[in-house]
């Protein structure tokens, strides 16, 4: 199958060497980057290039960004050509317009790399739901806050450090934001929650992020509640409804997700004949991410086309996630019961009304942190 | 797609129950058992009206043992149905041929179940391998070993009292040495592996179980050496050589398998684009096996027909599976440095020498342990 990618960074870079040495039934034959970005006889800046060679069946978009990459991905979709995206900032944007322009031409839309990277996660959600209704999905699903964790649980360093730290070492970007503020993970929350439930998800769930985690925080989670932090994305429906979330969460020491390490991803499904699935590796980096995209175009080459819900046929219900929170804060908390050392415990909250507590708190003491109670 | 179904006890009863309930597009026609075994108008107890059954595609051998499900399969595969087994003992046996007979018909040969139950871990290895070379694969796959070990470790007790209780629970057969000693372990793990490396692994690999493990081996290896027993498959190939095994192996308290819970499985493998993949879930049981053959009877019937590998193109060298062993023994070990309370290490063995010293030993102490270090 002959293919084009677009964009030839960190992504784009890994599809090319994996597919040119190790994968003889594909074919790239055309490179989209901004002139003299690379030096490569298949290299162009025109997406008519691409667009119009009839001989081109599939796409590979790695640029990032909401555009160009949204209208490319639409004028490739309305083409007729498959596209397969590691973008998750785009698909959770553009989900329903990208599933129905793929559905209307035929071709088809892939999307495993745009969450958990090399870890088949998009793919085993939709394998489990030929057979189960999916009723929960969880995980981590940003290496570098899980990076930043691990690196501050092992060393005892503080925040600031840890990432810098993960800044030189390229597991962090300059404004490290869309990673520590959850943004990343809601993205790709909103991508497995849609596909998990056969439902579009909302893009406005609660997120909150990590960025006012501080040593402290870890040495008390884990000598007093026996509890480590990780950033979770969380989905569930039931009876009709669905909730989904993006929030630090406190898990035993025991359990599988505190012990995930560096910048790896660990992420579960939750079906009614199969039970807990979870599903672990590298969430982020060339050839990881390559990988899933290669993957996607053996799919495709082999006649896949996923199908994906457009529509939101689950109402909203917070309640679903629910549970009790811990924040530390200097400022009141009117039904927190104390747990000495700065810290309070609210039972029974549900994700939003949560998070509308800690941006209240915040308001006040911008250093307020909260994790759900697992 | 219209199939039989040979035994219909807690795994073929999983099959139908799903069958029935969620996935109209399999239709279960034939259920052969002993005669009065179930009261059912599909219910058989000649294979010949399977065989002889033009409309049927495929044939779900859920029986378990040697013969007759040996013969069975063979005449199924032989009359060009599709066999899909969660019969870990058998396709050990007979993996060759049957693979050999399926190619030779056209028909397919599903074994995801006999691997890790529910775990989508057969399937993830033949997809890895659409890109990577599989370097090295293992796991916790045996459930029994590891609610074992698991309850042992969390409540203290003693291995006969959680061996009892795992009996009473149904998680234990009467007879536990399928299970405790490794040769459940060890199907599973010859038939990984030649999935894996795509040379068929030899069937008398190292096997040693975790019969002689006690409380108090817990504790060393928990305080001393900061580590957990897990009874372990394991296989790694590398310059045309392989080696498979399976024994215990003290990991870091901290790894994800030191935290692998009750009888859940989790199973690794490692390929060169993709880096370290884990699978978790259920690794028995009514529902998630059942859940496995019916995922094997829906690729099935969407014209999937995997191919194995029937010689054995590797050499065996065990070399690749060296490391230091921890032994607990009344028997003199000739090389080992002491590390205290009856405890010895013995550094850089392989795993064969290092099985076959566990022989020599137990035949002086009985109740001789070993574990490799990790």
């Amino acid at each position: 199958m002959r293919f084009a990618l677009l964009g030839c960074g960190v992504v784009g870079g890994g599809v090319a060497k994996i597919v040119d040495e190790k994968v003889p039934a594909l074919e790239l034959v055309r490179i989209l980057t901004l002139p003299g970005e690379i030096d490569d006889p298949r290299q162009t800046c025109d997406i008519a290039d691409i667009v119009n060679d009839d001989s081109i069946e599939a796409v590979v978009e790695a640029m990032g960004g909401l555009e160009p990459a949204h209208t490319f991905i639409l004028q490739c979709l309305n083409a007729g050509k498959s596209v397969v995206t590691s973008n998750k900032a785009v698909v959770a944007a553009f989900f329903p317009e990208f599933a129905a322009a793929a559905e209307a031409s035929g071709a088809g839309l892939f999307i495993e790399a745009t969450s958990g990277g090399g870890v088949p996660w998009i793919a085993s959600i939709i394998k489990a739901r030929r057979i189960d209704t999916v009723s929960e999905i969880y995980g981590i699903l940003n290496g570098t806050s899980n990076y930043l964790i691990d690196a501050m649980e092992k060393r005892g360093i503080e925040f600031a450090d840890a990432l810098a730290e993960a800044q030189s070492l390229g597991y962090a970007e300059r404004d490290p934001s869309a990673d520590i503020d959850g943004i990343d993970t809601a993205n790709k929350c909103v991508i497995s929650s849609t596909v998990a439930f056969g439902s579009l998800c909302r893009r406005d769930i609660p997120v909150h992020g990590i960025r006012q985690l501080t040593a402290a925080d870890l040495a008390f989670f884990r000598d007093e509640l026996g509890r480590a932090p990780r950033l979770m994305a969380h989905g569930r429906q039931a009876d009709g409804s669905y909730a989904a979330c993006v929030q630090p969460e406190l898990l035993p020491l025991e359990s599988i997700e505190a012990n995930v390490p560096t910048n790896f991803n660990m992420a579960t499904l939750v079906g009614e004949t199969v039970d807990t699935l979870k599903f672990y590796g590298q969430g982020a980096g060339s050839l990881p991410t390559g990988n899933a995209i290669v993957q996607d175009l053996l799919d495709c080459a082999g006649g896949e086309r996923p199908v994906y819900a457009t529509e939101t046929t689950l109402a909203w219900d917070p309640a679903l996630l629910t549970s009790d929170y811990v924040f530390r804060t200097d400022a009141a908390v009117p039904t927190g019961d104390d747990l000495g050392h700065g810290y309070c415990i609210v039972r029974g909250l549900d994700c939003e009304t949560a998070g509308a507590l800690c941006d209240e708190l915040s308001a006040v003491d911008p250093t307020t942190f909260m994790a759900a109670l697992r």
